[in-house]
Protein backbone atom coordinates (compact mmCIF):
# COMPACT_ATOMS: atom_id res chain seq x y z
CA UNK A 1 0.00 0.00 0.00
CA UNK A 2 1.08 3.21 -0.72
CA UNK A 3 1.52 5.78 2.45
CA UNK A 4 1.74 9.29 1.66
CA UNK A 5 3.40 10.97 4.96
CA UNK A 6 3.14 14.70 4.77
CA UNK A 7 6.07 16.97 6.00
CA UNK A 8 5.94 20.54 6.20
CA UNK A 9 9.66 22.09 6.13
CA UNK A 10 8.45 25.53 6.72
CA UNK A 11 8.38 26.33 11.15
CA UNK A 12 7.74 22.68 11.87
CA UNK A 13 6.66 21.56 15.37
CA UNK A 14 6.63 25.17 16.44
CA UNK A 15 4.46 24.53 19.79
CA UNK A 16 7.80 23.13 21.22
CA UNK A 17 9.63 26.50 20.64
CA UNK A 18 9.30 27.11 24.72
CA UNK A 19 11.77 23.83 24.72
CA UNK A 20 13.24 23.34 21.31
CA UNK A 21 14.85 26.56 19.38
CA UNK A 22 14.35 26.66 15.92
CA UNK A 23 17.24 24.66 14.36
CA UNK A 24 16.40 21.75 17.29
CA UNK A 25 12.85 21.60 16.13
CA UNK A 26 14.02 21.35 12.64
CA UNK A 27 16.28 18.18 13.64
CA UNK A 28 13.74 16.66 16.06
CA UNK A 29 11.27 16.74 13.31
CA UNK A 30 13.36 15.34 10.56
CA UNK A 31 14.15 12.81 13.16
CA UNK A 32 10.56 11.61 13.47
CA UNK A 33 9.91 11.49 10.16
CA UNK A 34 12.87 9.11 9.66
CA UNK A 35 11.30 7.17 12.43
CA UNK A 36 7.80 7.07 11.01
CA UNK A 37 9.11 6.41 7.36
CA UNK A 38 10.95 3.32 8.93
CA UNK A 39 7.58 2.01 10.66
CA UNK A 40 5.83 2.29 7.66
CA UNK A 41 8.48 0.22 5.53
CA UNK A 42 8.60 -2.21 7.81
CA UNK A 43 4.75 -3.01 8.21
CA UNK A 44 4.84 -3.34 4.91
CA UNK A 45 3.63 0.24 3.46
CA UNK A 46 5.26 2.19 0.51
CA UNK A 47 6.29 5.18 2.04
CA UNK A 48 6.35 8.49 -0.04
CA UNK A 49 7.17 12.21 1.40
CA UNK A 50 4.90 14.83 0.75
CA UNK A 51 6.59 17.88 1.64
CA UNK A 52 5.95 21.30 1.47
CA UNK A 53 9.68 21.77 0.11
CA UNK A 54 12.40 19.54 -0.66
CA UNK A 55 13.32 18.01 2.55
CA UNK A 56 17.40 18.24 3.98
CA UNK A 57 17.96 14.73 4.80
CA UNK A 58 19.08 11.69 3.02
CA UNK A 59 15.41 9.73 2.58
CA UNK A 60 15.43 6.10 1.67
CA UNK A 61 11.85 7.16 -0.39
CA UNK A 62 10.40 9.04 -2.98
CA UNK A 63 9.60 12.87 -1.75
CA UNK A 64 6.87 14.42 -4.17
CA UNK A 65 7.08 18.81 -3.19
CA UNK A 66 3.62 20.52 -2.89
CA UNK A 67 4.07 23.75 -1.38
CA UNK A 68 0.61 24.35 -0.91
CA UNK A 69 -1.13 23.95 2.41
CA UNK A 70 -1.71 20.02 3.83
CA UNK A 71 -5.92 19.80 2.95
CA UNK A 72 -5.27 20.89 -1.00
CA UNK A 73 -1.91 18.89 -0.87
CA UNK A 74 -3.50 15.83 0.52
CA UNK A 75 -6.54 16.12 -1.39
CA UNK A 76 -4.75 16.74 -4.67
CA UNK A 77 -2.48 13.73 -3.63
CA UNK A 78 -5.88 11.60 -2.60
CA UNK A 79 -7.20 12.69 -6.47
CA UNK A 80 -4.11 11.34 -8.90
CA UNK A 81 -3.93 8.10 -7.13
CA UNK A 82 -8.37 7.01 -6.77
CA UNK A 83 -9.03 9.59 -9.29
CA UNK A 84 -11.74 8.97 -11.93
CA UNK A 85 -13.66 6.04 -9.50
CA UNK A 86 -13.29 3.41 -11.84
CA UNK A 87 -12.31 1.10 -9.59
CA UNK A 88 -10.05 -1.50 -8.84
CA UNK A 89 -7.29 0.81 -7.22
CA UNK A 90 -5.50 0.22 -4.28
CA UNK A 91 -6.57 2.11 -1.11
CA UNK A 92 -3.93 5.03 -0.31
CA UNK A 93 -2.88 5.56 2.88
CA UNK A 94 -2.04 9.03 4.93
CA UNK A 95 0.07 8.26 7.87
CA UNK A 96 1.46 12.05 9.72
CA UNK A 97 5.31 12.56 10.28
CA UNK A 98 5.27 13.19 14.01
CA UNK A 99 3.74 10.22 15.21
CA UNK A 100 7.04 9.21 16.56
CA UNK A 101 5.46 6.34 18.70
CA UNK A 102 3.90 4.60 15.71
CA UNK A 103 4.87 1.11 15.65
CA UNK A 104 4.76 -1.83 12.70
CA UNK A 105 2.04 -3.53 14.44
CA UNK A 106 -0.28 -0.27 15.07
CA UNK A 107 0.43 0.61 11.48
CA UNK A 108 -0.42 -2.93 9.95
CA UNK A 109 -3.75 -2.57 12.24
CA UNK A 110 -4.45 0.66 10.32
CA UNK A 111 -3.48 -0.67 6.53
CA UNK A 112 -5.75 -3.73 7.46
CA UNK A 113 -8.74 -1.80 8.56
CA UNK A 114 -7.90 0.22 5.25
CA UNK A 115 -8.40 -2.95 3.31
CA UNK A 116 -11.82 -3.69 5.01
CA UNK A 117 -13.59 -0.55 4.83
CA UNK A 118 -14.19 2.34 2.61
CA UNK A 119 -12.14 4.55 5.01
CA UNK A 120 -9.99 3.73 8.04
CA UNK A 121 -9.29 6.55 10.29
CA UNK A 122 -6.88 6.71 13.45
CA UNK A 123 -7.80 9.68 15.53
CA UNK A 124 -5.28 11.97 17.40
CA UNK A 125 -5.80 13.76 20.91
CA UNK A 126 -7.79 16.33 20.49
CA UNK A 127 -9.90 15.94 17.57
CA UNK A 128 -7.22 15.45 14.75
CA UNK A 129 -6.55 12.59 12.13
CA UNK A 130 -3.42 11.20 12.24
CA UNK A 131 -3.80 8.55 10.12
CA UNK A 132 -6.33 7.34 7.67
CA UNK A 133 -6.87 5.05 4.83
CA UNK A 134 -8.84 5.74 1.66
CA UNK A 135 -9.94 3.90 -1.27
CA UNK A 136 -12.83 5.56 -2.12
CA UNK A 137 -12.45 8.41 -4.54
CA UNK A 138 -15.36 10.14 -3.05
CA UNK A 139 -13.22 10.64 0.17
CA UNK A 140 -11.79 14.36 0.81
CA UNK A 141 -9.36 15.68 3.74
CA UNK A 142 -10.15 18.59 5.91
CA UNK A 143 -7.54 19.79 8.58
CA UNK A 144 -8.87 22.79 9.60
CA UNK A 145 -10.38 21.85 13.61
CA UNK A 146 -11.69 18.57 14.70
CA UNK A 147 -10.69 16.82 11.62
CA UNK A 148 -11.76 13.27 13.10
CA UNK A 149 -15.26 14.70 13.10
CA UNK A 150 -14.82 15.97 9.65
CA UNK A 151 -13.56 13.27 8.25
CA UNK A 152 -16.76 10.91 9.79
CA UNK A 153 -18.96 13.55 8.73
CA UNK A 154 -17.73 13.74 5.34
CA UNK A 155 -17.54 9.94 5.28
CA UNK A 156 -20.95 9.87 5.90
CA UNK A 157 -22.32 12.20 4.04
CA UNK A 158 -20.45 9.96 1.03
CA UNK A 159 -21.81 6.77 2.54
CA UNK A 160 -18.98 5.42 2.83
CA UNK A 161 -17.79 2.49 5.57
CA UNK A 162 -15.65 3.59 8.23
CA UNK A 163 -13.60 2.19 10.63
CA UNK A 164 -11.81 3.73 13.77
CA UNK A 165 -8.41 2.33 14.63
CA UNK A 166 -8.30 2.39 18.32
CA UNK A 167 -4.80 2.84 18.70
CA UNK A 168 -2.62 5.01 21.72
CA UNK A 169 0.47 4.95 19.83
CA UNK A 170 -0.79 6.49 16.27
CA UNK A 171 -3.23 9.03 18.57
CA UNK A 172 -0.19 10.00 20.25
CA UNK A 173 1.03 13.01 17.87
CA UNK A 174 4.36 14.96 18.86
CA UNK A 175 3.23 18.34 18.99
CA UNK A 176 3.33 19.99 22.16
CA UNK A 177 6.24 19.59 25.25
CA UNK A 178 3.94 16.67 27.47
CA UNK A 179 4.09 14.58 24.39
CA UNK A 180 7.72 14.18 24.37
CA UNK A 181 7.47 12.98 27.98
CA UNK A 182 5.13 9.91 25.78
CA UNK A 183 7.94 9.85 23.37
CA UNK A 184 10.42 8.81 26.36
CA UNK A 185 8.23 6.38 28.28
CA UNK A 186 7.30 4.35 25.56
CA UNK A 187 10.36 3.86 23.34
CA UNK A 188 11.89 3.08 26.65
CA UNK A 189 9.56 0.57 27.22
CA UNK A 190 8.82 -1.13 23.95
CA UNK A 191 11.81 -2.29 21.72
CA UNK A 192 10.25 -3.58 18.31
CA UNK A 193 13.74 -3.06 16.79
CA UNK A 194 12.18 -0.48 14.66
CA UNK A 195 12.52 3.19 15.48
CA UNK A 196 13.12 5.02 18.56
CA UNK A 197 15.64 7.63 17.12
CA UNK A 198 13.67 10.42 17.92
CA UNK A 199 13.48 9.48 21.75
CA UNK A 200 16.96 8.93 21.52
CA UNK A 201 17.59 12.41 20.12
CA UNK A 202 16.08 13.62 22.81
CA UNK A 203 17.51 12.08 25.86
CA UNK A 204 20.76 13.20 24.01
CA UNK A 205 19.28 16.75 23.90
CA UNK A 206 18.88 16.19 27.99
CA UNK A 207 15.22 15.36 28.15
CA UNK A 208 14.00 13.08 30.78
CA UNK A 209 11.30 12.07 32.47
CA UNK A 210 9.95 14.22 35.54
CA UNK A 211 7.45 11.91 37.46
CA UNK A 212 6.84 15.18 40.10
CA UNK A 213 3.12 15.65 39.79
CA UNK A 214 0.49 14.20 38.54
CA UNK A 215 0.52 12.91 34.79
CA UNK A 216 4.78 12.30 34.14
CA UNK A 217 5.90 15.43 32.20
CA UNK A 218 9.88 15.89 30.86
CA UNK A 219 12.50 18.08 32.32
CA UNK A 220 15.47 19.06 30.47
CA UNK A 221 18.73 18.66 32.00
CA UNK A 222 20.91 20.18 29.83
CA UNK A 223 20.76 22.00 26.00
CA UNK A 224 22.97 20.74 23.67
CA UNK A 225 24.99 23.49 23.35
CA UNK A 226 25.92 23.79 26.54
CA UNK A 227 26.74 20.08 27.22
CA UNK A 228 27.32 18.60 22.99
CA UNK A 229 28.58 15.40 24.47
CA UNK B 1 -12.93 -12.43 34.53
CA UNK B 2 -12.94 -10.87 37.69
CA UNK B 3 -12.51 -7.02 37.46
CA UNK B 4 -11.46 -4.53 39.85
CA UNK B 5 -12.35 -1.13 39.73
CA UNK B 6 -11.07 1.46 41.97
CA UNK B 7 -13.10 4.06 42.74
CA UNK B 8 -12.31 7.11 45.41
CA UNK B 9 -15.12 8.99 47.05
CA UNK B 10 -13.13 11.06 48.74
CA UNK B 11 -12.65 14.41 46.60
CA UNK B 12 -12.50 12.79 43.47
CA UNK B 13 -11.14 14.64 40.27
CA UNK B 14 -10.06 17.18 41.68
CA UNK B 15 -7.60 18.12 38.39
CA UNK B 16 -11.25 19.37 37.01
CA UNK B 17 -11.78 21.65 40.23
CA UNK B 18 -11.04 24.68 37.48
CA UNK B 19 -14.63 23.65 35.38
CA UNK B 20 -16.79 22.10 37.73
CA UNK B 21 -17.58 22.39 41.56
CA UNK B 22 -16.93 19.53 43.89
CA UNK B 23 -20.33 18.21 43.97
CA UNK B 24 -20.96 17.93 40.01
CA UNK B 25 -17.35 16.73 40.24
CA UNK B 26 -18.59 13.55 42.66
CA UNK B 27 -21.70 13.43 40.05
CA UNK B 28 -19.85 12.94 37.26
CA UNK B 29 -17.06 10.93 38.54
CA UNK B 30 -20.09 8.23 39.46
CA UNK B 31 -21.07 8.40 36.00
CA UNK B 32 -17.90 7.89 34.21
CA UNK B 33 -18.20 4.50 36.82
CA UNK B 34 -21.65 3.66 35.69
CA UNK B 35 -20.44 3.94 32.30
CA UNK B 36 -17.18 1.65 32.95
CA UNK B 37 -19.12 -0.70 35.06
CA UNK B 38 -21.35 -1.14 31.86
CA UNK B 39 -18.30 -1.72 29.39
CA UNK B 40 -16.66 -4.33 31.58
CA UNK B 41 -20.17 -6.34 31.79
CA UNK B 42 -20.93 -5.83 28.11
CA UNK B 43 -16.94 -7.29 27.67
CA UNK B 44 -17.82 -10.22 29.24
CA UNK B 45 -16.32 -9.30 32.80
CA UNK B 46 -17.66 -9.56 36.27
CA UNK B 47 -17.18 -6.13 37.52
CA UNK B 48 -16.63 -5.34 41.28
CA UNK B 49 -15.90 -1.94 42.75
CA UNK B 50 -13.10 -1.33 45.31
CA UNK B 51 -14.49 1.44 46.80
CA UNK B 52 -12.70 3.79 49.63
CA UNK B 53 -16.34 4.06 51.10
CA UNK B 54 -19.42 3.47 50.38
CA UNK B 55 -20.58 4.95 47.03
CA UNK B 56 -23.85 6.67 46.99
CA UNK B 57 -25.10 5.32 44.11
CA UNK B 58 -27.28 2.22 43.32
CA UNK B 59 -24.64 -0.36 41.42
CA UNK B 60 -25.44 -3.63 39.82
CA UNK B 61 -22.74 -5.15 41.39
CA UNK B 62 -20.85 -6.13 44.48
CA UNK B 63 -18.71 -3.13 46.58
CA UNK B 64 -15.82 -3.66 48.40
CA UNK B 65 -14.96 -0.84 50.26
CA UNK B 66 -11.37 -0.90 51.74
CA UNK B 67 -10.38 2.90 53.04
CA UNK B 68 -6.47 2.54 51.84
CA UNK B 69 -5.25 4.57 49.80
CA UNK B 70 -5.06 2.77 46.20
CA UNK B 71 -1.87 0.82 46.21
CA UNK B 72 -2.41 -1.12 49.37
CA UNK B 73 -5.82 -1.49 48.71
CA UNK B 74 -5.19 -2.94 44.94
CA UNK B 75 -2.33 -5.05 46.23
CA UNK B 76 -4.40 -6.50 48.86
CA UNK B 77 -7.46 -7.80 46.94
CA UNK B 78 -4.84 -9.39 43.96
CA UNK B 79 -3.40 -10.79 47.20
CA UNK B 80 -6.92 -12.30 48.29
CA UNK B 81 -7.00 -13.27 44.71
CA UNK B 82 -4.26 -14.87 43.11
CA UNK B 83 -2.97 -15.93 46.92
CA UNK B 84 -0.73 -18.73 47.70
CA UNK B 85 0.75 -19.29 43.83
CA UNK B 86 -1.00 -22.41 44.13
CA UNK B 87 -1.52 -22.18 40.48
CA UNK B 88 -4.90 -22.32 38.27
CA UNK B 89 -6.58 -19.49 39.65
CA UNK B 90 -8.33 -17.29 36.63
CA UNK B 91 -6.48 -14.02 36.39
CA UNK B 92 -7.63 -10.48 37.92
CA UNK B 93 -8.16 -7.79 35.92
CA UNK B 94 -7.82 -4.34 37.18
CA UNK B 95 -9.85 -1.21 35.74
CA UNK B 96 -9.57 2.59 36.89
CA UNK B 97 -13.12 4.22 37.34
CA UNK B 98 -12.56 6.93 34.90
CA UNK B 99 -12.13 5.38 31.81
CA UNK B 100 -15.63 6.86 30.52
CA UNK B 101 -14.14 6.31 26.38
CA UNK B 102 -13.65 2.26 27.31
CA UNK B 103 -15.31 0.10 24.75
CA UNK B 104 -16.30 -3.34 25.16
CA UNK B 105 -13.83 -4.18 22.30
CA UNK B 106 -11.11 -3.01 23.71
CA UNK B 107 -11.72 -4.18 27.00
CA UNK B 108 -11.58 -8.16 25.35
CA UNK B 109 -8.58 -6.81 24.20
CA UNK B 110 -7.24 -6.21 27.99
CA UNK B 111 -8.94 -9.22 28.82
CA UNK B 112 -7.75 -11.57 26.22
CA UNK B 113 -3.93 -10.24 26.36
CA UNK B 114 -4.15 -11.02 29.81
CA UNK B 115 -5.18 -14.63 29.20
CA UNK B 116 -2.07 -14.86 27.05
CA UNK B 117 0.49 -13.22 28.93
CA UNK B 118 1.28 -13.43 33.04
CA UNK B 119 0.51 -9.53 32.46
CA UNK B 120 -1.32 -7.37 30.33
CA UNK B 121 -1.09 -3.76 30.94
CA UNK B 122 -2.84 -0.69 29.27
CA UNK B 123 -0.77 2.57 29.66
CA UNK B 124 -2.68 5.39 30.49
CA UNK B 125 -1.09 9.43 29.05
CA UNK B 126 1.52 10.31 30.78
CA UNK B 127 2.76 7.20 32.00
CA UNK B 128 -0.27 5.92 34.47
CA UNK B 129 -1.58 2.30 34.28
CA UNK B 130 -5.01 2.74 32.94
CA UNK B 131 -5.71 -1.30 33.38
CA UNK B 132 -4.17 -4.51 33.88
CA UNK B 133 -4.67 -8.11 34.01
CA UNK B 134 -2.34 -10.32 36.26
CA UNK B 135 -2.41 -13.65 36.63
CA UNK B 136 0.61 -14.39 39.03
CA UNK B 137 1.20 -13.51 42.71
CA UNK B 138 4.11 -12.24 42.33
CA UNK B 139 2.98 -9.44 40.29
CA UNK B 140 2.39 -6.26 42.40
CA UNK B 141 1.21 -2.65 41.44
CA UNK B 142 2.81 0.97 42.52
CA UNK B 143 0.91 3.53 41.41
CA UNK B 144 3.23 6.72 42.40
CA UNK B 145 4.52 8.20 40.15
CA UNK B 146 5.22 6.66 36.54
CA UNK B 147 3.65 3.33 37.43
CA UNK B 148 3.52 2.15 33.81
CA UNK B 149 7.46 1.83 33.68
CA UNK B 150 7.25 1.15 37.18
CA UNK B 151 4.90 -2.07 36.64
CA UNK B 152 7.11 -3.36 33.54
CA UNK B 153 10.35 -3.31 35.84
CA UNK B 154 8.08 -4.91 38.22
CA UNK B 155 7.10 -7.56 35.88
CA UNK B 156 10.71 -7.76 34.48
CA UNK B 157 12.59 -8.48 37.95
CA UNK B 158 9.57 -11.52 38.79
CA UNK B 159 10.38 -12.80 35.27
CA UNK B 160 6.83 -12.36 34.28
CA UNK B 161 6.07 -12.26 30.17
CA UNK B 162 3.96 -8.81 29.64
CA UNK B 163 1.38 -7.78 26.81
CA UNK B 164 0.90 -4.50 26.18
CA UNK B 165 -2.24 -3.57 24.85
CA UNK B 166 -2.36 -0.17 22.63
CA UNK B 167 -5.52 1.28 23.17
CA UNK B 168 -6.04 4.77 22.59
CA UNK B 169 -9.68 4.66 24.77
CA UNK B 170 -8.08 2.52 27.55
CA UNK B 171 -4.97 5.28 27.37
CA UNK B 172 -7.59 8.09 27.99
CA UNK B 173 -8.38 8.54 31.40
CA UNK B 174 -10.09 11.74 32.48
CA UNK B 175 -8.61 13.82 34.92
CA UNK B 176 -8.19 17.20 33.50
CA UNK B 177 -10.01 19.41 31.43
CA UNK B 178 -8.21 18.85 28.32
CA UNK B 179 -9.49 15.34 28.62
CA UNK B 180 -13.18 16.18 28.36
CA UNK B 181 -12.59 17.29 24.88
CA UNK B 182 -11.76 13.80 24.64
CA UNK B 183 -15.14 12.29 25.78
CA UNK B 184 -17.41 14.71 23.50
CA UNK B 185 -15.30 13.72 20.68
CA UNK B 186 -15.41 10.37 20.86
CA UNK B 187 -18.69 9.33 22.55
CA UNK B 188 -20.05 11.60 20.07
CA UNK B 189 -18.47 9.81 16.98
CA UNK B 190 -19.02 6.32 17.95
CA UNK B 191 -22.00 4.51 19.07
CA UNK B 192 -21.66 1.03 20.39
CA UNK B 193 -24.56 1.55 22.30
CA UNK B 194 -22.64 0.72 26.03
CA UNK B 195 -21.95 3.50 27.80
CA UNK B 196 -21.84 7.40 26.57
CA UNK B 197 -23.75 8.48 29.97
CA UNK B 198 -20.40 10.82 31.20
CA UNK B 199 -20.40 11.87 27.85
CA UNK B 200 -24.24 12.90 27.83
CA UNK B 201 -23.73 14.63 31.25
CA UNK B 202 -21.12 16.53 30.09
CA UNK B 203 -23.41 18.10 27.50
CA UNK B 204 -26.22 18.47 29.76
CA UNK B 205 -24.03 20.84 31.97
CA UNK B 206 -23.19 22.81 28.99
CA UNK B 207 -19.62 21.58 27.82
CA UNK B 208 -19.17 22.05 23.62
CA UNK B 209 -16.31 21.17 21.76
CA UNK B 210 -14.00 24.24 21.08
CA UNK B 211 -11.83 23.91 17.59
CA UNK B 212 -11.02 27.23 17.95
CA UNK B 213 -7.20 26.68 18.39
CA UNK B 214 -4.76 23.76 18.11
CA UNK B 215 -6.26 20.68 19.15
CA UNK B 216 -9.68 20.92 20.15
CA UNK B 217 -10.90 21.56 23.60
CA UNK B 218 -14.23 22.43 26.04
CA UNK B 219 -15.87 25.31 26.46
CA UNK B 220 -18.89 25.41 28.99
CA UNK B 221 -21.77 27.60 27.75
CA UNK B 222 -23.80 27.35 31.00
CA UNK B 223 -23.77 26.31 34.00
CA UNK B 224 -26.34 23.61 35.68
CA UNK B 225 -27.32 25.96 38.42
CA UNK B 226 -28.20 28.60 35.85
CA UNK B 227 -29.91 26.72 33.53
CA UNK B 228 -30.84 23.31 35.01
CA UNK B 229 -32.97 21.90 32.04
Amino acid sequence: MEVLVPFSTDRPKSRLSGVLDPDERAEFARTMLLDVLDAVAAAGGDPRVLATAPVDVDLACPVDVDERPLTPAVNAALDARLGDASGGTDPVAVVMADLALATPAALRELFAAGREADIALAPGRGGGTNAFVAGDPAFRVDYHGASYLDHRRIAAEEELSVAVVDSNRLATDVDEPADLAELLIHAEADDEGVGGEAARWLRDAGFALDASSGRVGVEREKSRDRDPF
